[in-house]
């Protein structure tokens, strides 16, 4: 079977995590990974609903979607996942239970200054006027991984760069089946 | 990529379902599946921590599994589900999202009269005795299934014979590996 593995993106809100994940997905896909992306809000829908934005919810939540990574990486999956994910320690047992050779963790940076300008929905104002509670990074903390195995920067790459550098430690971790097939 | 499906069994409380996941696994593995069992138990701790037994939470939960199951599935694996799962609509539900092709549920059937008898963990007595609410088949509801794809009946067969007519089943949707190659 071929070796799975889980891309785990991390960062604010806005900052890419989601466009990341869809245009990494069809790169794994075209060197031959079985590809599945576990988006934050689609994952709430399905195995969250009712958790709020509490420390402990958010914990629950990131350790219902590392359950899930963790087993369709056990069955060969490449899995890319897209949550904010604020809190080192959530991060630290989902790289346990997945397993730390298989857990590439990707830090999506982009400065608030540049999250507030942008603010495509809206969050980043409401949030700053005091009119969102537990909004990571301004009513929240967010805590930035110290040493994540790649970190990108929305706010001066392009997505294909961010892809790119991410393609790069997948296939320098020995993760794509078609470069062990070109191998063999 | 190999076949994926779900062996969806479905029974009341010590029926046996835990017990023929455990011996189905191995018997697919060596059969080249790659297998993973989602016991309801354990699945509710890693998933629904919290759902009680009440209709909405049992309906929740057993969208969970299904939800898992399906992912599962797409990446090739050949998943057993083990959960009481009482509702009709919940299972069709969870064939609906698997794929109906993909699923094969297994009625686990056992009389009333036997689990009484056996009662290992002591819950039937206590049920009947009114000192357990939402107990499946006591004082909460227990749909059979009408029409399951294979019918398994712990009070006369064998684990050895339950597991052989499960495996019949998933043999003659062609889904066994080991037959796949045998026939290219």
């Amino acid at each position: 079977m071929n070796q799975g593995f889980t891309v785990w993106l991390t960062g604010l809100s806005g900052a890419g995590k989601s466009t990341i994940a869809e245009r990494l997905a069809p790169e794994l896909a075209a060197r031959g990974c079985s590809v599945e992306v576990l988006d934050g809000d689609e994952v709430r829908t399905h195995l969250s609903k009712g958790l709020g934005f509490s420390r402990d919810d958010r914990d629950i939540n990131i350790a219902r979607i590392s359950f899930v990574a963790s087993l369709l990486v056990k069955h060969g999956a490449a899995v890319i996942t897209a949550a904010i994910s604020p809190y080192t320690q959530a991060r630290a047992e989902a790289r346990g239970r997945i397993g730390s050779a298989r857990f590439v963790e990707v830090f999506v940076r982009c400065s608030l200054d540049e999250l507030v300008r942008r603010d495509v929905k809206g969050l980043y104002k409401k949030a700053m006027a005091g009119e969102l509670q537990h909004f990571t990074g301004v009513s929240d903390p967010y805590e930035a991984p110290e040493n994540p195995d790649v970190t990108v920067d929305s706010e001066i790459e392009s997505v294909e760069e961010s892809v790119g550098k991410i393609l790069v430690e997948i296939k320098r971790r020995g993760f794509l089946p078609s470069e062990i097939k070109a191998a063999l």
